[in-house]
Formats: structure tokens, sequence, C-alpha cells
């Protein structure tokens, strides 16, 4: 299987999907693909300025993708594509789509079966065993919260330390205690902004020069670095 | 109906529920009440601390509570209370617990016929039709996500202009702005830090210093403050 789970799209400052496109071409290779974009998660902008918007920064690294949007069959566009593209935007509403549409099993099936996957943000979100660890407001109720199961452990992507001043609400990391409280046998990886988990057959690795903070019940949370072991993650 | 709508149960630096308090008295009035309280949104500690936290406060203000798990049917310990108190914590887990209880029916039934009912945090957030503009993490899944419904529109518990600095995930504006667009009848009020909305009887009001932030598909959000006319919300 191979994987390229992306913590944000852009960095502050930075154009759209500017830092992680090297890390997208060393994934997709030098060769032009038959890649499939799934814009889904895009709630207050149309399909097609999303389409365009990843297609602006993948040309520079001379790929493209298209938008499931314009297939008439799309669980057939998904088994002939050679790639899968996953944007983010509100996991929530990609969920839902994906689960009337009748997406969620064809994609894990070909991924499954070898067809590389890219997704950031909630596109990273639902290569996990459900959407639980989203940071999405539930702006629409998913018939449930099973997701592509990809990996066997969530991601909370755009994990944060930072917490805005004199404000009472939780922390990212009291509401991902709260998380494995319930869910006492799932890692959570708090995966920061600027860094991606690569999967590469059977080989998982920190792509990024900051931290992933991992959390599991009963352990104290742990910072690893890219120097480090992410596959007891995949046990 | 009286309902006592608080945003946050504690603002930065204070003890827990201490701002609110005086306002909780007002409502309670002077003489002590039956009031049960419902615990379920605690995640990370007992029914029984938090419990004990409120009341704390509560006597302060010569009030106390009773935790509805201290009874053996909670069904007939909200049908007997004088008062509904909902603290805050986790929306989804406490929506879970009163879903699988069977109690969202019994405590709307009781207000409607005019019990008091005080929430903060989770506890105003389950006063909507849904739980969708919670911003808690959706650690479990419940049957469904619409709530009590003691009012026609949403409340953003916690509302907050401010964003970490150097972050790329969505502002709490922009969530709001996703919500408003798949749910396009319904208003959200942005409900500040140190601020409550108070309804008795058909009149409505904000109680605090701070603005409340109006959202409605197709408006330009709103900035209105205590002295504005806020029962345009419930027609």
């Amino acid at each position: 299987m191979r994987l390229l789970l992306i913590s944000n799209s852009t960095n502050p400052g930075e154009a759209y999907l500017d830092y992680p496109k090297e890390h997208i071409k060393n994934f997709l290779g030098d060769r032009a693909k038959n890649a499939i974009f799934i814009p889904y998660a895009a709630v207050t902008f149309s399909y097609d300025e999303y389409e365009e918007k990843v297609n602006n920064r993948f040309a520079e690294i001379g790929h493209h993708v298209t938008g499931i949007h314009r297939f008439i069959n799309p669980v057939e566009a998904i088994e002939n594509a050679d790639a899968i593209v996953v944007g983010g935007g509100n996991t929530w509403q990609l969920v839902k789509i994906l689960q009337e549409k009748g997406l969620m099993k064809v994609i894990r099936k070909r991924v499954k079966k070898g067809t590389p996957y890219i997704g950031w943000s909630a596109g990273s979100n639902i290569a996990c065993p459900t959407l639980k660890t989203t940071n999405d407001m539930p702006i629409v109720e998913p018939d449930k919260f099973k997701t592509l199961k990809l990996v066997p452990f969530q991601i909370n992507p755009h994990y944060l330390d930072d917490h805005p001043a004199n404000h009472g609400g939780e922390t990212r990391e009291v509401r991902i205690n709260e998380f494995i409280e319930v869910n006492r046998d799932l890692f959570v990886v708090g995966l920061r902004e600027g860094t991606m988990l690569l999967l590469e057959d059977k080989e998982l690795v920190l792509v990024g020069e900051r931290n992933a903070r991992i959390f599991k019940f009963g352990q104290e949370p742990r910072e690893l670095s890219h120097e480090d072991d992410f596959n007891f993650l995949l046990s």
C-alpha cells in the first residue's frame, strides 16, 4: 500500500499546497498519471474551483488531476484511476458524500490493491478507521463515522500546541485525551502542520521537521521525529 | 419556558463556575430547589467529582444539585426535579448517554412545561435543534445529532475571534460559515465566553458585556449587545 497523508494543505503565508508539492512529486513519480481528485470536502466554493487550485500547483510538478465530479460514473472513475487524491475542507461533508455515493468501499479496495493515495487534512483523516479525531464542525450528519481504515490508527491533522490567550475552551491535547479515554485501543497521531506520514509497502515514516505527538490510553504522550520508527503504529 | 444558556463554565484564572454564579442565583431564586445535575459530558473525571465541583459553587449562592447518576430511575428523577442543570464537557458523550438512557424526550417535555433549565458549554449546545455547532471532538458516535430543540436556533459556545498564530486550520468563523452554507434556514449565535442567553417566557436577552455574533446564510454577520433585541431568533 502507498499512502501520503499530509497534515495541512498550506502553511500560513504560502501559496495553496506549496510546501508539500515536492513530496507529492516524489510520491507520484516523474510520469504524469491518471489521478482522480475528490473535492467533496469543499463547502463554500465549487468543485471546479477546487480542482483548479490543485492543478495550479500540480502543474508545477508535472502532474494533473481530474475532479471526480466530472464523471458520470464515479465508481468506475475510481477503478480506472492511477492515483487517488483527496483534498481537505470539512471532513463531515466529505464523509457524507462519499457514503451517499457508495465510494468508501471502492476507494479502500483500490488503495489496498496498490493505487497510491494522497490526502491532506480531511483527506488524511478519512484514511483512518473513523473520522472521530477531526477538528471540523459537524455541519452535516453522515450515515456513520466509519471511514477508509487504510491505517489502523487515528490522525489528528493540524495538531497544535498553542491555545488562544484568555480562552477557556479545551486545548487540542485535552480533546485527544478525551478521545483515548473512550477509545483505549487506538493510537492517535497529532500531526503538526508542515508534516506528513508516508507509507510505502509496510514502512511508515514521518516527513517534515516538526515532531509528531503520539497519544495512547495509559501512556504519556510521546514526541517522535522523522528519525524515529513509526511502524509500531501499523500493528 | 425558562432557560439560562451559558457559554462557558469558567473564565481563565477564575474558580470553576465563578463568573456565572450570580446569574444562576437570580435565575433559580432565593429558595433552595430540588435541582438535578446531568454530568454526562464528563469524560476524564468522575460524575461524583463533577457534582462536587458544581456544588462547591452552588453552595455560595444557597443552592445545591444532585447528580442524576445517583438515581436508580433517571427518568423519574427528571420528572420530579424543580430545575435541570446540564454541565459542559464533551457534547458527543453527553448526547450519546442522554439518548441511550432515553432522557432527551423527558427533559424536553419538562422544560417545555416550565422546569427551569441551566446549561453551560455542551449543556447550552444541546438546548438547540442539533449538536451541529459544537466545538468538541466526536470521540463517540451518538445515535443521531438531534438534541433538545428548546430554542429554534443554534448556539456556538466559547465563540472566539482569535486564531493561533502561524496556524493554517480553520477559524471559528470559517467553520460557522460552512455550517450556514448547508443549513440555510438556521441562525447561529456565536456566544462569546463570559456571556449567556436568558429566556424568560418568550423574552430572549443576552447577559454579559461582550457582544454575540449572529450568523445566517446570505446575511453579513451581525454584532449584537445586551441592549439589542434577540427575540427575532425565536420565530
